[in-house]
């Protein structure tokens, strides 16, 4: 039998969340991983799948080979069709406002601590020279969006609520790394119970561990 | 009689597409300009109604002053309880890839050019020190993802599906200032008639002339 979805990603911050999100709903995909080495994710057959030429991105082939990119878009569409019954997510229709906080929270992640993390590894990390201000930014900026993460999740401990959804999926990866960008997370225990928490999920915890 | 929404904003790019996303359906609305001086968004009473403390949010008077933050998620949102003909978007279940699509370039637009261009602005116009890396880093990415929606629009001149929607509301308002980081726009003839033709729209016309 054909798997319905193929998965184009790498196992970074980005790739792992669409990983997640099929193994919790027990969804059949091809992984085809993108080479960065060969640039593989700017060759003409993938700009066909993702036009911004990044990972991931996903190919339905259940739905005529409908190409989906951008994470929180790819969430949103396994959320649609693969997940009646809203085991990630909440019925738009009968909970409109928690399926809206689904919605912001993926926003948040997707426009903050993902592109804000992202320049702070950069910064740290891969930039050939060492330019201080450009680090404190991101430090500055990543730390304080933990810390609105921090507080959300006093209430229940997840970001939407009271339990699991593709708002969490979307966000722990980038959290789980913060460590490589020095922040101590000890200042944030909601945020580490919450990283335990989602880690011994059984799907989580096959795709953070090395096949 | 009393307007359904609240929208708490300021001029920038991430709030002008609330305001022109109300206009084009013609829902009445109140609107709350917040001071940036006053650092009001991050007072007590704002961080109700966003917790990350950043412009835009509504809240929705006719859902239980429901609050609603992140652009592409008030978008969605509006979408969902105050477009029922869809004429900004499509209908999720009658024409799901057509709405995922609209997803996606809206997610392209909030974890791409919002961000990197946000960061251009910053190190060209803010930075106390000019950092000549930090200029030409968000400069070249902003202006390959200005090539990827110029691509883009080579199919029908709208991002999705022939015609205007969220998608191209949340992302014109920051091209419309990337003169102001000096993006040659000459490089980009699809993007410029496609600014011409949003901009000659009478909602988006009301929203850009100063009151």
């Amino acid at each position: 039998m054909s798997k319905p979805i193929t998965l184009y990603t790498v196992g970074t911050p980005n790739g792992i969340p669409i990983s997640v999100a099929l193994h919790e709903l027990g969804v059949e995909y091809n992984l085809r991983p993108i080479s960065f080495k060969e640039n593989e994710q700017k060759s003409e057959w993938f700009l066909k799948i993702n036009p911004n030429g990044r990972i991931p991105a996903i190919v339905d082939h259940k739905n005529s080979d409908f190409a989906v990119f951008e994470t929180s878009a790819i969430l949103l569409y396994l959320g649609q069709h693969y997940d009646p019954e809203h085991k990630l997510s909440y019925d738009p229709i009968k909970e409109p406002n928690l399926y809206s906080e689904v919605v912001q929270w993926l926003c948040f992640a997707h426009g903050g601590i993902g592109p804000m993390q992202g320049q702070l590894h950069h910064f740290k990390n891969a930039a050939p020279e060492k330019i201080p201000y450009g680090i404190k930014r991101y430090f500055d900026e990543t730390k304080r969006l933990y810390s609105v993460i921090e507080k959300r999740l006093e209430t229940s401990g997840w970001l939407v609520g009271g339990r699991f959804t593709i708002a969490d999926i979307k966000t722990f990866p980038w959290i789980n790394g913060g460590h490589r960008a020095e922040i101590d997370m000890s200042e944030f225990p909601n945020i580490q119970a919450w990283l335990e928490r989602i880690k011994a999920r059984p799907a989580v915890e096959h795709v953070l561990t090395p096949q």
